[in-house]
Parts: structure tokens; C-alpha cells; sequence
């Protein structure tokens, strides 16, 4: 392909709203470009690389019995009620009415459209198992979209169903998936972890994602330094570092009295009061409030070093989505103070206690009073009233391995893949039943099994550039090999670039050719721009001294070789790459 | 691939509204499965023949220097407003707001998006001409889905664009992409036309429809007998048969009088009309009312013989949209009278005249007032006012070729392709300019070029099938060869069949292979539904004799070969149907 035949326009400099490296070089190397917030048309070479990671994705999911289908993306509101996702789902599920008044959504995921045709087809156990799935674009009104396809609004989704007579078999598929994206995502040529994950609005009894790991990535993964346990952050256990209590933590001290409130005018902040009191932030405790979806506030204490952690929050209180913080006049008008000065005593809300506050006693809190606070505060004296103890917080880097010996080492992922097992909850709501081979009706057992896309290959722009450009890896680079024709109207350049476009595209590869009437130098940082594996410099003078440049992408590192082992240097290099 | 792997149900009857054989075919045979009205999803074995088109469609774009991107689904309405299509496009677009009171539309079509994307790339004539085509799916909220895939509301289209420095570049890319489908539908192997078209709301200056032809087709075409002009019969202009006037046509009789009521009890029709008086229906003037988008209702007079063309009416007029046939109780409210009694006397709404109408003198015409009519009626004398004369009829088989000799015929098709050109109109209203050699600014000239994915493939199975099934052409059947094993277990049979499915697959041909535990009858009845080219039929009785049937599903020839020569008869038959 040459670069005068193509639709390919570089820019210098990308856009104020693209901040991150991999959104920054999508959009100056003409990749994307944004049609609405979170919205964006694919250019040529972002689809070429898309397609070539959607072959790498249905070669590994046909290859284990996959079969592929397509679903629609508009969805009706009927199908969502069967499942009470309607409702469930909240805001970022695209509603509408068309002209007859009829309700529908955008799809987001597909489990209700599945189900619904998978319960017409199947009857008796004979008919299972199998694995649907399908490539196509979903829709989520997210609030804040933000770094191009990381997290956009219309996205690129590969979404994979299994159907299965018992959770033994369940279990097998769900293995099999993990099989294939490890194999999608090796193939892909990016660094990941699979971890541990929360299973969201999706549901189900288990999950986990797989990450691509990048600086910049949304999730944080602690992974163990054995390797052999990893999780998401918003599931990781967080178990305290010592057994020992703390140094407040003395019984005696609570025999008698009472809490006692005294005064910290401006105190606004954990460490502030730590500062003030000279008591560290793990021997403070934190009062936060957080609003459920049933619109019902609840109250959450923590340790002054920890943070919370939402989703913990979601599961320990068995909500669909996690809760929202409260802003500050909801706070005040809760408790009477403003946040900063807020405690349990006295509420009339729920009490979630992390587990670390529960080993606490003789503590500082809030007095519900603006530049006041309590000392000597207890729960074991019925201060105030647990409704329920439970891991309420964030784990940290250096937190103990939740499942073996040693600490925790935080990483930063973006989550390209996201395997669930579901069991029977859209089977037995939607009544997708089979005759066992017992003659009874039973629910199937189903899993889904997500890749984002556009956000993998995102993604692994992420991971692979460096502060000129993109660096591809040669799974699914648009073109493998990028021809800077020095002298484009040289007949003996000329007719070496069609030699060498010739013998590499019958091998497979594909050649993108600059023949613009531009100076070497702008040529050079457009093809480190656009980062194809290889480049080879090809002009009058190096013909001349019977020398061609073939450069490396990746390290930058130049060989020479003569214009004749041309070819066969090119194509060995390749398959090094590989 | 072995049916016990699939996932593939076959019905023996299909649900009530699939009423054309395709759309009865397509669900009997597991292709398409309902989710809400003009809403699918497609089964595995459709997703193939999908695919299949799209490759032939990219290939032959490809080939032609047309380069694939990707643009979305959901689109802002700002993009929209540039045009003034917003309103124009009328409910079939389907319109909503997310969640912050921003509207957006789901893309029928993607003018304004890649008008959108060019100008901000494109700065000066060197960067013309192109042409960006994409495969997309896209939605039109219908009033009356129906017909399976035919008018759906979700559908699968691919949509071209070409962007040119002129007029004549314009044309150079409008004829190589009529080239493209021409050389498209021929690889598809379906019988088509291109016929001369309307613009609809997509705008310009000329357009070409592609039709697949079909009995049951939505679209009346005519074409002359020497096959050079043909037309679909919402533009096809209409002549008159022979020059002369008509009987009542007698400028004597128009000297003196006025027009003369008399009473028709009871005759509401034409036909009625024409019983009474023993005048023929093309010497009887029929009134007619419509109301355009701008709610102004119109009068349109035509031959009684004649039937009224919306579309010719909106081109006469300039509307964006055919106007809406008055309901019974508007045109009371508007004449006095109920449709059978009205007439162009005395309303004070404009007044549209077939050309074949203006030739007339001295006819009958509805008076206005229940059961009565008027006769003597003439224009000419000023009876009432022609706002304006124009071709507003249908076109008829037998009419005269409008574009040299002899009659048109009829024929129905089904649309799969369409063709624009249209010039400016989007480049002008989004301001997508270029610097021109000349240094001065212009619009680009552009093109769209639209292909109908998933009508493509029911049309032809709407041309292609017969009693028993589907005939798939080779181009896009989900597999080539149906392997019946009539007795599964049987090892000869097994390893036969695995020898034709490795040998066959080498070659690029996919291979089903029924293994199910099933009588043949069931079997073959299958196997003509699904109706892919070839079937073997494959047993131990056969193996003992050395004899193997291959049926040809077209015309369900048999020929018996042994089973050393079967991969050879095979693949040659296979070339044969090429």
C-alpha cells in the first residue's frame, strides 16, 4: 500500500483531551478520531489492527468448539425484565422509545438476548453443551468517558455464552475460555495477569479478568510474589500485617467512663487530627457515608490509613451496584456536622465496621458536632452498634498474601478480558430449561466470557511505545514492513520496492510504502510514529553503495545488507519477530 | 464441521408472519431468530454466508483503491443540524437522549459522520480524491418491519464514500463503483438490474438502484425491451400511449355551459363511476389529496385509469419526503365530501395535474357534495386553477419506452445496492473544502454507495430456492458440501467421510456433515432445506456396492461414483459450479 494511494493524514500534535500516550499517538497517527464524547470513527490502519486481533480471537475460540453468531444492538426493554436488569443495570443502560412508544436499550452485554434464544432451540440435554459468541458493538452512557477507546461509550466487544447440563461441565468451559485467552492474549504479544475480580451487574459465582499491564491503567492488581495469587484491588483480601492489636486497643482503659468530647477547631482531615493528637492515622478511626440505590444511607468506619473499599461494600451488603459517597451537605444534614467532624455515636443509619476497626477500642471519632470530636470511644461498651463486620477496606502493596507466604506487589492493568461463571441466574429467570437425562426440568448453567477490543488494542499501544511513536508487535501491526523511498522517482528505487512488496506479500506480510515528495527526516518520524516492526530506508545513494537500512522498531537497531540478500534478510527478521 | 458440534435447529414449520418463502426459509433453517420486530439475530449458518458477501464486497472495493474504516452507530445531533436532516429524516430516525441531556441518533446512514471526518483532514486538491467505505450496522426505526432481513430495522449495509476535486472525477468514481457492483452481484451469482432511481432524503443528482429479481419483490421496475433503459416505477417517466386526445376531448364541446351536477348514489369508486356512465376509467378524472410534511394538504389529479406516484409528487413539489395519502375524515373536513364525491371546484389548496389530465376537456369530476358529480368540467375554461402540470402517474408495463423504441415491461426486485451522486450538497452544508489548484476554495464533490449486507443474502435466497429449501449459489453457501452419513457408527463410513472433509478442506471448501443419529429421510429433507450446492450421501449398503450418490441440490441430479474417485468427482463438480 502506498502511502499517495491511502487514506493517512499524521498530526504533529494530538488533541488537549488526550492524555495518555496510547490515546495521544491513536489520534496523531489518524487512528481514531472522536465523533462524540467517547464516540470515535476508526481509520483505516486502527481497523486493520482490529481485524487482525478478531482473527487471533476466532482462531483460538473456534479452535475449542466456539461457534459465532451476531445478536442485535438494539435490545427490547421486555427481555431486561425478565432478569430485572432493567432496572438494575442504572444510568449507563442507553434507553430510548421509538415512534409506537415501545421501550428498548442499547446492548451493553448480551445475556438476556443469549438466553432468550437459546431457550427457544434447546430442549433435552442432548443439546448441551455448546459456546456462542460474537464481535460486535455494544453502547454504555458511560459518565465520564475519558482516554479514546479505554473508556469510550460505543466500544468493540467480543462476548463468548456457555450453555452446560451440570456445574461440573460449567466448570470445564469455563476453563476452556481461560485456556483460549491466555493463548488470544500471548498470541497478542502483550504482557497481562489474570486476577481475581468482582463480578459487577453481570453476577454470578465467580470471575476473573485479564489485564494488560500499563502505567497508566485504571485497576490496581496486587499480585503475590510468588505469583501465584492475584486479584483486583476492589476484591483482594486485606489481612492486617500483625496480629497484635493496637496501641489503643487496651482493655483496661475501657473498663469505666465514658467518651469525652473535646475540641479540634479546623481539623478537617485524618492527618490532620493525627498531627494534633499525636496518635497515628491506623489508631484513628474514619466515619464515612455512602447512599445504596435503594436510596438508603449507611455509614462505614474505618481505620485514619485505610481506604474504602466500594465494591467490598457492594458485597458485603449484597447491592446490585456499590454505593455512592455522600457529598458534603448530605453528610451535615445526616449528623449535624460537616465531614471532618463525624462519628457513629448517635446515628440512626446502619454501622459497617471494617475488620480492622473491630479489633479497636478506646478511639478518637467525630462528635457529630462542627470542631469537636470524642475520645475514649468503644463499641464493646456499646458506645454505638455494629450492624455488620466485614473487610470493608482497600488492600495495599505490602499487605500480607492472602493465600500463601510473603507480601503483596501493586501493579496498574487495563482489563481487556473478563470471564464469568453465572450458573443458573439468567437460566432460571428466563426459564432456559432442559430434560435432563433424569427425565426433570433444569435451569442451564451458563458463563460469559468478555474482550474488549479496541480497548486490547489500545492497550497494548500502551504498553509498547516510546516517545517517538507507536511500537507495534507484529500480531497485529496494520503492516509489517514501512518502505521510506528516499528517492520516490528513482526507477532503480522504485522497482526494488516492488520487488521487495512483491516477494512479502506472497509470504503473508503486508508493505506500506511512503512515496510522498517529503524530506528523509519528516518520513522517518512518521514511521516511527506509526511504529510497523520493521523499516527499511531505501534511496538513490544507498543503491549506489549497494546498501539498504532495514531498522528495527522496537530497539531501533540498524542493520545494512545488500540490495540482492534484500528479501531474504526482511524475511527472516520477520520471522525472529514472530 | 459435524452437526452434533453445532449449534443448528431446524424447524419443520415457521411462525406466522414469516409470509415470504426467503423469510420462511431462513427460519426454518436456523438462520434468524426474531428478538423484537425487524430486530434478528443471526445464526451461525447465516453469520457465514454473511461473511462470505462481505469478503467478495471488500475484495472487489479493495481492488478498485477503496479503503475500509469504521464509523459508529451512535451519533450526535449536531452532525445532523449541519444538514438539516434532523428534522428532515423524520421519525424513521431513530432518536434519544443519554443521560445528560444530550441528544443522539442511531446512524440510518453516514453522510454527515464521514463528511464530518474528511474535512478535518483534508486541506488541499493533493489530497483528492478517495473513497472510505465501511460494513456497519445501522437502524431505521420502521412502521412496518417485515420480510425477515427485507425491512428490518436493524440491518447490516456497507456504505460507501467518494470525494472528488470535480464534477468529473465524480463521475469517474460514480461509474467505478457501478463497475464494483456490477462485478459484485455477478460474483454473487444472482440475477439483477440497475435501474434509474430516486434520491430519496440521502440527496443529489442522480442514482442508480441494484435489484435482485423476485416475485415477491417490493419494488416495481420497468425495463424496455432492448433492456437499455430500465427504471424503478418511482421515477420512470410515463408516457402516453398514443397522441391523440381523448373521446372527450372535444374543444366544441367546451365553447358554452358550465359544469353540470348530477347524482351518483352510491358509486364510490372509479370503476363504479365508470359502470354508470359507460365511460372508460381513462376518460374519468380522479382527485386525489395528500399532505406534505409541512402539513399543507395538496389536490392531484389523475386518469381514472391511473395510480398516483408519491415519489413523483415529492420531486414535483421539492419536498424532502412522498407526502401522506389523506385519511377518509380529512378529506370531509377538507372538501365536504367523502372520498367518491370530490372534486377540484372550489378548494382553495394547490392543485397538482398529471400531464395526461391536462390534455382532457369536458369531463366528469366529483362535486364536492355526498352522491353527486359534475360533468362539463374544464380547466381550460378556467372550471379551476392548475397550480401546476406535471408527470405524476405510475409508469405501466406496456407504456412506451420513454428513451427509444418499443414497450416496457414489468418485473418486481428486491433492492440490494444503491447509488448516488450528490455533488455538493453535503460538502457545501458542513463547509468540507479543499484549496484548489487554482489557490481558491471549494466544496469536495462527493458520492454514496450503499449495499444492502443482510438483504443481499435473503434476496438471494428469494431467487434461489424451491420447495424443499433454500439452492444456495457456491459464492456465499455457509458450507459447499452436505455429507449424509447414514450410518454414523459404521467405520468405512467414518474414515470415507474424514477423507473428503481433510481432502476438501485443503481446497478452500467447507464441509457439513450430518452424524446424527437420524433416519435418512430426516436427513435428506435437512439437507434440502439447509441446500447447500452438493450432497453425498454416504452408507455402508453404498460402501459394499462401491457406490457413492452425490446430489446436486440445484436440480437434484444423481450421479454414482465409486469411493476411490469421490474427492475427484467432487472437486470437479465443485469448479463446475463456480
Amino acid at each position: 500500500m502506498k502511502w499517495s494511494k491511502s487514506y493517512l493524514f499524521t498530526l504533529r500534535e494530538a488533541p488537549a483531551d488526550a492524555e495518555i500516550p496510547s490515546h495521544v499517538l491513536m489520534m496523531r497517527a489518524g487512528m481514531i478520531r472522536k465523533v462524540a464524547a467517547g464516540i470515535y470513527t476508526y481509520g483505516p490502519l486502527a481497523l486493520k489492527a482490529i481485524r487482525r486481533f478478531e482473527q487471533i480471537v476466532r482462531e483460538e475460540l473456534n479452535k475449542r468448539g466456539c461457534q459465532e453468531l451476531l445478536m442485535p444492538m438494539v435490545q427490547p426493554k421486555e427481555l431486561w425484565e425478565e432478569t430485572g436488569r432493567w432496572q438494575e443495570m442504572g444510568e449507563g443502560l442507553q434507553k430510548f422509545k421509538n415512534r409506537n412508544g415501545h421501550e428498548f436499550c442499547l446492548g451493553a452485554t448480551h445475556e438476556e438476548v443469549i438466553t432468550d434464544f437459546v431457550r427457544k432451540d434447546v430442549k433435552s440435554y442432548r443439546d448441551l453443551p455448546f459456546n456462542l459468541y460474537q464481535i460486535q458493538t455494544k453502547y454504555r452512557d458511560e459518565i465520564r468517558p475519558r482516554f479514546g477507546l479505554m473508556r469510550g461509550r460505543e466500544f468493540l466487544m467480543k462476548d463468548a455464552y456457555s450453555f452446560d447440563r451440570d456445574q461440573e461441565g460449567a466448570e470445564g468451559s469455563y476453563q476452556l475460555m481461560r485456556e483460549a485467552y491466555q493463548a488470544i492474549f500471548t498470541r497478542l504479544g502483550a504482557r497481562f495477569v489474570v486476577v481475581a475480580a468482582d463480578s459487577g451487574n453481570i453476577g454470578g459465582n465467580r470471575s476473573e479478568e485479564f489485564h494488560i499491564l500499563a502505567d497508566s491503567g485504571e485497576d490496581q492488581l496486587l499480585v503475590s510474589e510468588d505469583g501465584l495469587f492475584a486479584a483486583n484491588v476492589e476484591v483482594c483480601p486485606a489481612l492486617l500485617k500483625e496480629e497484635s492489636g493496637t496501641a489503643s486497643s487496651d482493655k483496661a482503659s475501657v473498663q469505666g467512663g465514658a467518651p469525652e468530647e473535646f475540641a479540634t477547631p479546623g481539623l478537617k482531615t485524618i492527618a490532620d487530627l493525627a498531627k494534633s493528637t499525636g496518635i497515628g492515622p491506623e489508631q484513628l478511626v474514619k466515619t464515612m457515608f455512602f447512599m445504596t440505590e435503594a436510596q438508603e444511607p449507611i455509614c462505614v468506619l474505618l481505620r485514619g490509613s485505610d481506604e474504602a473499599n466500594p465494591v467490598k461494600i457492594k458485597n458485603a451488603l449484597r447491592l446490585a451496584n456499590p454505593p455512592r459517597l455522600l457529598v458534603d451537605q448530605e453528610v451535615k444534614d445526616l449528623t449535624g456536622a460537616w465531614p471532618g467532624s463525624c462519628g457513629p455515636l448517635g446515628l440512626k443509619i446502619p454501622i459497617y465496621v471494617d475488620q480492622a476497626v473491630e479489633r479497636m477500642d478506646n478511639y478518637i471519632v467525630g462528635a457529630n458536632r462542627d470542631g469537636f470530636h470524642l475520645k475514649g470511644v468503644s463499641h464493646r461498651r456499646g458506645d454505638f452498634k455494629l450492624t455488620q463486620v466485614a473487610d470493608l477496606r482497600m488492600a495495599q502493596e505490602g499487605d500480607p498474601n492472602p493465600q500463601g507466604q510473603g507480601q503483596l506487589k501493586a501493579y496498574r492493568g487495563i482489563e481487556v478480558g473478563h470471564i464469568f461463571y453465572l450458573g443458573t441466574k439468567y437460566s432460571q429467570a428466563m426459564e432456559a430449561q432442559f430434560l435432563g437425562e433424569d427425565g426433570q426440568l433444569k435451569p442451564i448453567e451458563m458463563g460469559c466470557y468478555g474482550i474488549g477490543i479496541g480497548r486490547s488494542i489500545q492497550a497494548v499501544i500502551e504498553q509498547n511505545h516510546d516517545k517517538d511513536g507507536i511500537i507495534w508487535p507484529p500480531s497485529v501491526a496494520p503492516f509489517h514492513v514501512h518502505i521510506c523511498m528516499l528517492d520516490p522517482d528513482e526507477p532503480a528505487v522504485q522497482s526494488l520496492v516492488e520487488e521487495v512488496e512483491v516477494a512479502l506479500t506472497a509470504d503473508g506480510y503486508e508493505v506500506f510504502i511512503d512515496d510522498r515528495a517529503e524530506r528523509p527526516g519528516v518520513k522517518f518520524k512518521d514511521a516511527d510514529l506509526l511504529g510497523f516492526p520493521l523499516r527499511i530506508n531505501l534511496g538513490s545513494r544507498g543503491l549506489q553503495q549497494a546498501e539498504v537500512e532495514i531498522v528495527e522498531r522496537r530497539n531501533k537497531s540498524i542493520i545494512k545488507v545488500s540490495p540482492k540478500s534484500l528479501v531474504g534478510a526482511l524475511l527472516e527478521k520477520l520471522k525472529e519477530l514472530q
